[in-house]
């Protein structure tokens, strides 16, 4: 077990009856807010009104950022620091699901860096502070309500990366799960696949000797295992909503990477994807996993994997840890099949075209080969996608 | 699931190499600093030495409050307060196990009370601030470098009670596993056992639709039973000392109850035991756990329990769930046993004598029944008791 650092000081307000407590834990912050949310989702379900209403009993000034995307873009942010800077705003309010939120905290530290808010995206810019952050969370996926990280979109240079400063992680997030109840079946499914790949990208290391958190991991891959397909069936089951909203929280707030040697490798893989195509983050994430998976499955990673499917899938050991193994990603792959999601690149309209482009990219994003599960260079990603096809 | 509020802020340095960031923890919340510890064992390690040095190089005013008892007592509690007092220190660093952190956490917060701090352990003082906490970890076992709550043991009422208050969350909490190194087999099966503890009086609750953080707390009970054997065989196993020392901290601050409902059973049967006894808080936990199973066994309880076999001691379930809750309890026995610890009072001393006595007040200072697992009033304390003599 490496050494490692831990600290999450977000308040999760969890439950049904959390709203009311919005104007007292805004007020702890500040007086000034930039209310950010995405397109009509949160009108629908009546939030926006009560967020509105709230804000209004409790003369708390604000302003409205609306329509921040889905892979938020750049720009939206611009957008929100201008607001921020000509109306004194002293805090940022992300209504919605990560989009919404890792805008805001570009917004948050952007505020405080004079030139383009890209530089912090790329790291040229340091996050020296931030303004702070509240979150209302509607869409279980992404885990940005508990944790420093954003992913932002250039669509003028096709890059979609991520970055991260504990001086965005926000003050507090309440999360009600009954706001997800309108989640259609394609984002419930997605949104459950994101979860299981952050938990996944951090399980998937060799002897790290970090037993309790590998542990922790597959208690929180059973809960996606078990809550996704009933959330699909009956999107108003509490208890599936719930468990899923909380795992998505400690899927990335961390705590599965202490002590552990983990660099992610199927994320930047679908970043690329999402930069050039726009498709849905978990989509893609389902798509190349299971292929990741099969393409790294040699003698150091087979017998993890053959751990994954007994203890996630309840498979049977053999003891033949290649057959496990294969056996554990064929479940796997029925497993997101299961959620209707499609298991191919041509299904979401993606053709040889752009691989290597794609594959150059994941690895000059990030500087230099995945050192994860298994060491992966551009020729080996592009193997991944081949196989995706 | 419940509604819940989780918000645990303490910093977490964990590791071989993070003594060195002691000066900087400090100073991000004091200047002048109350050092407790409890015996000889941290001058033993020479952790003394080198906090002594750190504290000195860095011209960190310092005081010390030594000598702090295992069940710590008040008066050390109010020995520490008077030096606080007279020293305008405005820091308290809890060098030790739980019962020195526990100590640190009534000075912290009865520096601000005028009367005597056993008010805030009975709750008749309100503890409305603290003063800033930081914990150097040598013993896994309470949880208190990561938590709100503190036990304190008043011998003269002979009371041994516990309290809490989020004002008292350590700041910062450095775990060394190294330091562990030296804990002796007694402690570290006690410690182990005070761990499982913690995550069992939070699992076992009836049908709650807590499934992510039942999940968890299996994860914690497998790491307890897979490296507890581990550290008591080598005692310098690094990543046994580690997983045991990381379990410790999520077994109790707070993750594993989110959205149950919990009443904790058996530490408050225990708590009488060790104020009457002063025995070992692990060891009365071991004697008293199994046989309060046995007690709470029933229609409601036992696919539970049953559950606990299967997903903690990789039982096979036969489908009887009485059959299988029955070996389940066994196998938790059998697992105690394994680390050599005392399995009935008469082995630890305790007779008939108090029995009746310790029932009533465990009720009594509880204020009501316990109402978890299975509702226990005096008479069912009483007959656990008797089952453990």
């Amino acid at each position: 077990m490496k050494d490692f650092i831990f600290e999450v000081d977000t308040k999760i307000l969890f439950g049904e009856d959390q709203l009311k407590n919005l104007p007292s834990e805004i007020k702890k912050h500040g007086s000034r807010v930039l209310l950010c949310y995405g397109g009509g989702s949160i009108k629908k379900i009546g939030l926006y009104e009560d967020v509105i209403k709230l804000l209004e009993q409790n003369n708390i000034f604000y302003k409205e950022l609306s329509g921040i995307e889905p892979n938020p873009r750049l720009e939206s942010a611009v957008d929100g620091i201008k607001i921020v800077r000509e109306n004194n705003i002293d805090f940022i309010l992300a209504v919605g699901g990560g989009s919404v939120i890792d805008c805001a905290k570009l917004i948050a530290a952007g505020f405080y860096v004079d030139e383009d808010p890209w530089n912090i995206v790329t790291g040229k810019s340091r996050v020296e502070k931030a303004l702070p952050i509240g979150t209302i969370l509607t869409l279980a996926a992404t885990g940005s309500e508990m944790d420093e990280n954003s992913v932002i979109t250039n669509l003028k240079t096709k890059q979609k990366l991520g970055w991260g400063s504990s001086k965005v992680l926000p003050k507090f997030s309440i999360m009600n799960p009954v706001y997800t109840y309108t989640v259609n079946a394609h984002h419930t499914a997605s949104g459950v696949i994101d979860i299981m790949s952050h938990t996944m990208e951090n399980y998937f290391s060799l002897n790290d000797g970090c037993y309790l958190v590998d542990r922790f991991s597959e208690g929180l891959l059973k809960t996606c295992v078990k809550y996704g397909p009933i959330a699909l069936e009956n999107p108003k089951d509490y208890d599936a909503r719930a468990n899923i909203m909380w795992a998505n929280s400690w899927a990335i707030n961390g705590l599965l990477s202490t002590g552990k040697s983990t660099d992610w490798s199927v994320h930047p893989m679908e970043h690329e994807l999402s930069a050039f195509y726009d498709i849905t983050h978990g989509i893609g994430l389902a798509i190349l996993t299971p292929n990741w998976l099969k393409y790294v499955l040699n003698e150091h990673t087979a017998r993890k994997i053959s751990l994954f499917g007994k203890n996630v899938f309840e498979l049977e050991l053999s003891g033949d840890n290649f057959a496990d193994a294969n056996r554990a990603i064929d479940e796997l792959r029925n497993f997101f099949n299961s959620l209707g999601v499609p298991s191919t690149l041509k299904e979401v309209g993606i053709g040889e075209e752009h691989l290597e482009e794609m594959a150059e990219l994941t690895i000059k994003h990030k500087g230099r080969p995945i050192q994860g599960f298994a060491k992966l260079e551009a020729k080996d990603v592009l193997e991944i996608y081949k196989l995706s096809l």
